[in-house]
């Protein structure tokens, strides 16, 4: 799950350029990885018992985050073409998918009175996230619009970004040592 | 132990062609390597002690994981052509069979009695793997049928991929908090 | 956070003159990274609540650690242009300030009594760095001396490689088996 | 700390040939990784306390063993020449060296009553090594025997392979469950 930035030729801020969409779908990226990275270390937190099941449902999740920077990078490398913005929406959305089943079989092992069902909530980023996704895979696959594409791209990370203080409370708030 | 793909140059659909082959080949090792990360995770999870033994039959096993993105590369890069399926089985062979060591080496030391010679109880899924891997590298290997070399490597990662209720009731069922 | 020096062609020591440059930068960003993962372990081996600000505090830090192998790459490759070397220092910067940022809110959340902040004390090196770096910043940027800015990354790292025996009592003197 | 191998063109056993030299040194140079790992596991099992020092003399032996896959593949991809071999015996010198240090600084802090001290005992792995990776480095450095110098690399590796029963016990011993 390493993203790679290659080192350019030459010396002056010109040689930097064509480093930049790079750059930017890095920086997109890496926020991607860090919020699932940020969430599952936070899910996990309240895991108790471990079953065959989670163990696969965990692998498929990773094997989807670990095509990330694939997908970044023939997104980077053609300038956000249409169908690399289309790719990359269906890793994002395959990603989203995998999270949920593993959340799903999460919860199903420890009840409904978990610390994890009440952390989660009804869950409207994790519902809102997908349909977003689809909306710009349909815009860049159709090329309607890159930027619109792009945009929400963006957009769903940003809303990730905000963490969730009463998730935060729910499962920190009783192990205060 | 990671595997790569390399981001192809073109913006349709007919640049992503190429990298086909590789993300079947991808799939399947990162199904074994899973599997193995996942069975390997159980039966560590069982181990009170650990002897030098062990931990060189540990490296062992990790040599021949180590090596897969390589012999996957190679059946990818050629289309999956009779010597590179060989080569694949082989490397799936090695590893079998410094994985049985390496579970001979902990039984050894943790008993008969032990959860682990429970939970693998008669451990018909690991006596069968090596022989479909040497009837898949006598198939490819003499060129009888690429398709049947393949079809017994995806068919062992079936088998491996369906969870064994039992063993998990036996390992897990008595530490629920 | 994998710095990786490319093997040269040719068997005598002039086919490894051109990895020189590679050398010196790899041994220079080695300290870097190994000086935050050092503090890091000491910082994180205080804390005994994770919020979900300080998991993005880390992650940010984390961001621009990882850009340290391109920015290392970029100034080997061109033997410490002046650019090279303002790019190496902008990294370090943001590297420092991140760590500053991930450091307060630790404290904020342990309080001015806590372990950390008495090991602290008045970092003077945390606050002398981020000078320095803008020192060797402008320096490489108006071109003024490469050799300056190199030595003061040089600096930098040989004032944090000197153990802070101070610290390291605080911390760890209570925790004696 | 990876060693990787590049995956030939071409689907016959003649276009695994080149590779041989890299799967050699890939070979010795895992067993050594292995041999490091194996050894820093059982010696930080033995530690209590961890100090600054100790944590530099940590990523001082990182240092080294990060720059085997460099000298592993300079040595490779050209044959084991003399110098390429002078090299790599330097780096593996380097390694036992810092490995040294770390161990007397571990011993320093623990006491001569502590476990690793009697698990150590006189050291005579420790104390041979060295001296035989010199032997190797003045043999290739003045071309006097390439496979000598080979040969006494290999020789070290199976001199370590051999696990050492006594400190086995005396670690492990008295922590049975």
């Amino acid at each position: 799950m390493v993203l790679e930035l290659k080192v350019p030729h030459g010396t002056d801020l010109a040689a930097l350029q064509p480093v930049l969409p790079f750059f930017i779908a890095y920086i997109l990226s890496f926020i991607y990885l860090g919020i699932y990275w940020n969430n599952h270390h936070h899910m996990l937190h309240t895991v108790k018992n471990v079953s065959g099941g989670i163990l696969w449902a965990n692998l498929h999740l990773l094997f989807w985050l670990s095509l990330v920077p694939f997908s970044t990078g023939w997104m980077a490398e053609n300038h956000f073409a249409p169908l690399t913005l289309t790719l990359y929406g269906v890793n994002l959305l395959m990603a989203a998918i995998s999270y949920f089943i593993l959340q799903r079989m999460i919860l199903r092992l420890h009840g409904s009175e978990s610390l994890l069902k009440k952390a989660i909530g009804n869950d409207l980023k994790g519902k809102a996230s997908p349909i977003l996704y689809i909306t710009a895979i349909i815009l860049s696959y159709f090329d309607i619009s890159q930027w619109a594409a792009g945009g929400i791209y963006v957009l769903v990370a940003l809303i990730w970004l905000v963490p969730d203080k009463r998730i935060e409370k729910t499962i920190y708030g009783s192990n205060k040592e």
